[in-house]
């Protein structure tokens, strides 16, 4: 309608023109586990742009998706940038699935070409002869020869990009075309197609740069941590090149030591983990002291972080802990933890370890299981649902009736937690993972982050095991440090300081290690299936139980 | 389609609803000359929710039109917050604009409601009677008494808003319905309308927000100095309430004394200006000085800034200057002078004092007559033109011939300027005030801050003459300080060290003072119409104009 603002469709091409354009001299540099190499924007936009010319001869056409079985290299963030704003679909997978898991996604996201890093290349050997959809395998590194049953052409990355001239002119997209695909990691059920639009990666690119998010700027230099095969790294290589920032890419090496020797080398300003790394990171900090100064934030995910390790990065470096909450399904930026502006001395940590309150645009209620709103007085506890115009709407190739969503369009994510009055969220709990008891909600994470303070617990898991009276009842999973054994009414009486008598494990087991899923989080489906098939066996800490649930 | 990502609209309901409940405690301050008095943001959100249902129940409709005459007061903040969000177009009106200026464009608007400050009643009482399309009259402040030939109904604020309880639910708008409309100052030709649409706002929103950009943050205070009767006073309004942003709301108290006590007592952190206020202010601290050290950063626009404030205000109070330029039709933030992250020492100053580089989401480029895209080296001048998903497509009710866009869907900014290899825009001129000389440009502009600098001269504007020979010659209009006289072969020789022969005036004229828009810009519109109508004399300097163009 002429009259009102311009149909400017928002898109990866943007993404794409911006860095190009204004930041040619920003570096993106290469970590190879010893040295950085360094390696401009222009010079990977110029790269981008042959690759974009080589993908348009090998026959790709529009809405064609594209897999990359990568570590966080330049070539892969090539990929980010050529294949979305060519109008294909970038499907990165997860380098670390079982091989059945990775046949079913590249088989159901019908990926007609396939990046592959030459070291992970035997990973794929094996199952490309199940791969038949796919007509193009390109090799990031020494050219691979022939692959027995497989009938699709091998190429060498680099060979590839030599034979074309860089494309002068991108082709039109509309932004609600989908620009890239990642499939949840299934912790339930089968692995889900999760697509990004064009729209949604520019908004949530925006959305990172935005000074109460994670306020990415030309002035940043991003050590790439997240694996960009997991929810685009939260999203930085887009919204890292949208604003100019330098990069790191450690490709594989995200050992503490490896770590280390690239934020000596490289000096970054912002990067983003697992609670594990940082973990690592502080346990090499009291042995060899490390300056990771450099960092003005370090965004933690993926699990909930404790108040303690916020606190101790604050004192070891200085240094300012975002913790952040989303999914695979919300790009995934979705909470964040930055304290309100007058919160002040020890409040602050008690601040920074919620979930978070919504970055502008995202929206979140909790409701309980009929779907009626709860309050939000940070008391009640109920399933979290949110919606935005970064969030998905449903899966790739799902039924209608399998949509996430509700009925008034909220997707349902499947964990629950309590909103406070300044808006903040706290997730206490997967959906599945709450132990439903004679009606009551039992928590595990509670429980588990009370049994982790107890002396010798190494790692520790709370599961739902059905029982006949309550419906179901907690069973407590230990690791055990070496020459620790379990004291159960040691560890019922600490537990009965914070928790109500019901809601007490009477059902334990210890084990060496625990089950981890491939993104490196405790597997609790894995659990609840030995328990299932009778291959956890566990005791019962008689004269515990009253007769009522109390 | 199932698969992809919601379907979620970019709206002002998310604008404020974000600021209802994340921000509740964030505070507006109105400003009454002498004091401050705070507004929750939840007190505020309240009587909007009043204010919508209110104007429901006056039946207006989606997409009416409803005007505002008003100063920058929290009631108009008030109707920014709840015209758009119930799905009406929030039209804001200049003050400072002639009567038959207000009666075209309240017209040409279809206003069914006019919002007006009690002290602005007298402004409008006179052209009321030709305003047969408004059918409602609210008045901020003392209820009016009957208006002489007005027929629509007249309000008093406060009664209207205790007469209704606060709307529950927000209707359903697209994110390309209209939400705000403000008409072009007019330099040239009628006033034209451009239509904010829901889109629009709220991406310019998240922009304004972006740490590249103002980076609005719920750490901010912003003084609202800006008109908010002009493009949204850079948006502000709406980016500072979604950020939970703190606002001192000036009214109509915007002398330098005044601003510095409203500064003194709220400790703003942002502000935007004219360079006119900001060299107010700094004249003011010469004086008696100031402390303007709460500043984070000041946002300069509106017309272009001399490298040398920058630096006054950098030594007077260690505040940076940003510059901004835009337009109406830009919602205004187009490009920004945030020096790239290299820029060092003397440096900066050169980088701010550009008209700046393009946030994330805009692009520009510059075009010569015909059209084709003029390298961006720094030296070439040309056509500046641009896009962005809150750029103006087209103007309210005009014909589809009079689209500002070209073919390719570019908006002509009707400016001319240069790019240089980092993307940094330098405006040079209006397009309409450069003078044509021979086949050549002149920069109007040039000339005047080349003009400015001689001793005694205190405003001088620069513009074309027909010529017979040369098509167009530059006449320079200079109004001098008191016991001044222009030394014209002084200034001739002064202007030949910097500019070529041909570029140098041979016609000249003073005037006690130059003509001003309802913004306050020098009008060149009116200097070219007293010069047009005889009115304005000017003499030759003779004896300087050789034969050739040389």
């Amino acid at each position: 309608m002429l009259g009102t603002m311009m149909d400017q469709p928002l898109s990866t091409q943007m993404i794409f023109a911006r860095g190009e354009r204004l930041f040619p001299r920003s570096c993106v540099s290469h970590f190879d586990g010893d040295t950085l190499t360094a390696c401009s924007y222009a010079e990977i936009a110029a790269r981008a742009r042959r690759l974009a010319a080589a993908l348009a001869a090998l026959g790709l056409n529009h809405g064609d998706r594209v897999g990359t079985f990568c570590w966080n290299t330049t070539e892969h963030l090539e990929a980010y940038l050529a294949v979305p704003a060519m109008g294909y679909v970038l499907h990165t997978l997860n380098v670390r699935l079982a091989a059945e898991q990775l046949v079913y996604i590249i088989g159901h996201g019908g990926d007609r070409a396939l990046f592959v890093d030459a070291d992970l290349l035997p990973l794929l050997t094996p199952i490309l002869p199940q791969l038949a959809g796919i007509e193009h395998l390109i090799v990031y590194g020494p050219p691979a020869g022939p692959i027995p049953g497989f009938s699709g052409q091998i190429h060498a990355y680099e060979a590839l990009l030599d034979g074309h001239e860089p494309l002068a002119q991108w082709p039109q997209v509309a932004e609600t075309d989908a620009a890239a695909m990642c499939y949840t990691s299934g912790t339930t059920g089968a692995p889900k197609g999760v697509v990004y639009t064009h729209r949604s990666i520019f908004l949530h690119s925006m959305a990172s740069m935005m000074a109460d998010a994670f306020a990415i700027s030309e002035r940043d230099c991003i050590l790439m941590v997240p694996a960009m095969f997991h929810a685009n790294a939260w999203g930085m290589p887009f919204s890292g090149w949208l604003a100019g920032s330098d990069m790191i890419l450690p490709g594989r090496y995200l050992q503490p030591d490896r770590l280390t020797k690239a934020i000596a080398l490289g000096r970054p300003t912002l990067t983003a983990a697992v609670p594990t790394i940082l973990n690592d990171l502080l346990q090499a900090h009291a042995r060899t002291p490390l300056d990771l100064s450099c960092f003005r934030a370090i965004i933690v995910g993926g699990s909930a972080v404790a108040p303690a390790l916020i606190e101790r990065v604050k004192a070891a470096w200085g240094v300012d802990v975002i913790q952040g909450w989303g999914m695979t399904e919300t790009s995934p930026l979705c909470v964040l933890s930055i304290p309100p502006r007058d919160a002040q001395g020890a409040e602050v940590v008690r601040w920074r370890a919620k979930s978070g309150r919504p970055v502008a645009g995202m929206e979140v209620r909790i409701v309980d299981d009929t779907g009626q709103r709860l309050p939000e007085d940070g008391a009640a506890v109920g399933h979290l649902q949110l919606r935005g115009p970064w969030v998905a709407g449903g899966y790739y190739r799902e039924r209608p009736e399998d949509s996430p969503l509700t009925a008034d369009g909220w997707l349902q994510t499947g964990d629950v937690g309590s909103i406070d009055e300044r808006g903040y969220v706290q997730i206490t709990d997967r959906t599945k993972d709450l132990i439903k008891s004679g009606g009551e909600w039992i928590s595990s994470v509670d429980l588990e982050n009370a049994l982790i303070r107890a002396p010798g617990i190494v790692e520790v898991a709370v599961v739902a095991v059905p029982d006949p009276r309550w419906e179901e009842r907690p069973l407590a999973v230990l690791a055990l440090a070496e020459g620790h054994t379990a004291d159960l009414p040691a560890l019922r009486s600490q537990l009965l300081r914070d928790f109500a008598r019901f809601m007490i494990p009477e059902f334990w087991a210890c084990v060496p290690t625990l089950p981890k899923t491939s993104v490196g989080k405790i597997d609790k489906k894995a659990i609840r299936e030995l328990v299932g098939q009778g291959h956890l066996p566990f005791v019962v800490e008689t004269g515990f139980r009253t007769g009522d649930q109390d």
